[in-house]
């Protein structure tokens, strides 16, 4: 299997070489043969090469099975052009891949729990699945122009109905496999859009009967979200409230150092990265939790290879670090020890075997 | 002073005449004299004239000083055609009276914090002041609508600088009197009309030296909200990310049914309503929680009609009623007693004088 890795910026190269030495290990347990090539995105392309994602990525993760990403962005390159911005690199690699669907499961960790935002009673309990569409809506809709000698501006907000389809199976089929309830997310009362969205999803609801329907509009979404996330199982929605849902969720759990992403086209080929930032204020130190990076590498393992026993002794294996009380400097754990990136990465290895 | 009193569906009639009698006796105390006209919007409207939002009741708001709005919407009108659903009736009003100003406050009260979702060392000292523009972007954008036989859809992000040069100057003029700290949230690395913004913002800043600002985007603010709610002061935002992000911020205190809101323009004519929707589970059982409209009014005097004094007045009945241990069924108190919509009211005209 050929995996590319892109480890982007701040921390993203120590956290992709945990999440390297973590595979070879799987490798070498089960007999697979992984294989690694490291390219450039994001701020650090633009630094070597003037764009934040170079052809030579493109071109090698177009051949690739699956792909690894650090993270992108950064203060240094808040001052480039637009259209160079290193958040291109990552839009433009989704497009460029067809990657339409993004996976973002949130549950916590036992043992971490405590550090959430919400009462105990509250979050406790809570599994979800947000599914979000990834390569349409407002993010690539055009126009998207100032107009009038810049006195306007329009973004556009398109979808065609089969892209629409396509994720919404998803989420369906995803819904299947878990608690068998599915919550569409859409503002059905404003936009054209989200009605469009609303009509597809009652005709899927036809060709899977045995997963319950919910409609939420996206207002109320970003409330239950808070007031009762236990109540959700897979949420699906386009792209842009994806992004806002997805991030709201992330903090829910207290620990989002540790949750971490797949972004998917029904091929099996896709893009996995920790739902953490580069955060440029702790690379290079050694300190950067790997462990959402670690947990992107086995949801690779899981959707990308369909070796679902290797992604689970990850799962397992970073569960029991937790457990022994191991954590990195973004997370507590009474009675815990605190270690680096390093040594959080070989305590994997160590309850791998 | 012409207030006019639009009811709408569910509780909207028990709350509405709950601020009327409560204006009534600030009126005989203050020696103000307000009219009173009542008119139909939202399902109401449907089921009585066809439409959401009449031609006569357009024309009353039209020549009116403010506009108190009870709730619109219910599972009754579900299945009517989109564009004559209730909600219409709020977005043609809003857009008719150009109130482009939505002012959401979020602040909880002492004696109801202990009913966040949130854990009390984050809620404590959260006072937010939302502000979201309410008549342009994807709300009023076109093209909206379906191509290519429905197999595709657009609708339309547009903003003019001037309707966004009004809001974010209503934003600084709103932190310049609180504590002067700005937060404009934006999806600058996506949108070209949040590049837009961000500029103008950039510009306005240089007209409120006094005023610190700061740019978060939408994804980050809809996780500090839950994570650090206690660190805004003031938000500015566009339609639909001021819709999403309002609702999340309503339910961080634990008591949304408290919650007031005010659309305005530059002149000072308004639209006042509360946060909450129109119950209409509860409707006519009088057990509805009156104090998000009363303090609706509260914001009506103060802002449409600059009667600070007879506000606070108002608001300081309210949170007497909470301290003496008053609520509705929506709240617990420890140790305190549960009341019906009037003896609410009343409760509150006891405490005004
Ligand atoms: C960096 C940004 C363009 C991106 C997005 O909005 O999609 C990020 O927020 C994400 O969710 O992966
Ligand atoms: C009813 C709906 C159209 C409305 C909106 O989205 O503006 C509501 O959610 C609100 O926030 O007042």
């Amino acid at each position: 299997k050929q995996i590319i890795l892109l480890p982007g910026d701040g921390i993203g190269r120590e956290i992709i070489h945990s999440a390297k030495v973590v595979l070879n290990a799987i490798a070498s347990e089960y007999n697979h043969e992984f294989t690694f090539h490291q390219h450039a995105i994001g701020g650090d392309a633009i630094d070597n090469y003037g764009v934040p994602l170079p052809e030579d990525t493109v071109k090698a993760c177009h051949n690739a099975d699956a792909v690894l990403l650090g993270a992108v962005g950064g203060p240094k390159w808040d001052q480039v052009p637009a259209n160079i911005r290193p958040e291109k690199g990552l839009l433009g690699i989704r497009k460029e891949l067809g990657l339409f669907a993004n996976l973002r499961p949130v549950k916590g960790f036992k043992s971490l729990l405590h550090a959430s935002p919400l009462k105990q009673e509250i979050i406790e309990g809570s599994d979800i699945l947000i599914i979000r569409e990834l390569t349409g809506g407002l993010y690539f809709g055009q126009p998207s122009e100032r107009r009038n000698n810049g006195n306007s501006v329009v973004d556009t907000l398109s979808y065609t109905r089969e892209e629409m389809e396509r994720i919404i199976d998803k989420g369906f089929q995803s819904a299947r496999i878990r608690k068998k309830h599915l919550t569409s997310v859409d503002k059905a009362n404003v936009l054209e859009s989200s009605r469009l969205w609303r009509e597809v999803v009652e005709e899927k609801a036809k060709d899977y009967p045995d997963v319950t329907v919910e409609h939420l509009l996206v207002d109320a979404a970003a409330m239950k979200l808070i007031t009762n996330p236990s109540q959700f199982d897979v949420i699906v929605t386009e792209n842009l409230f994806g992004d806002i849902l997805s991030d709201e969720a992330s903090v829910l759990t207290g620990s989002l150092g540790m949750l971490p992403s797949a972004s998917i086209r029904t091929d099996g080929v896709g893009l996995y990265e920790p739902v953490h930032g580069s955060a440029p204020d702790i690379a290079g130190k050694g300190i950067a939790n790997p462990l959402g990076m670690i947990l992107s590498a086995a949801l690779m393992l899981r959707h990308s290879f369909g070796l679902d026993e290797e992604a689970s002794d990850i799962e397992k294996a970073v569960n029991e670090c937790l457990e022994q009380g191991y954590h990195t400097a973004d997370l507590r754990i009474a009675g815990g020890t605190q270690v680096g990136t390093e040594e959080m990465t070989n305590l994997v290895l160590e309850n791998l075997t």
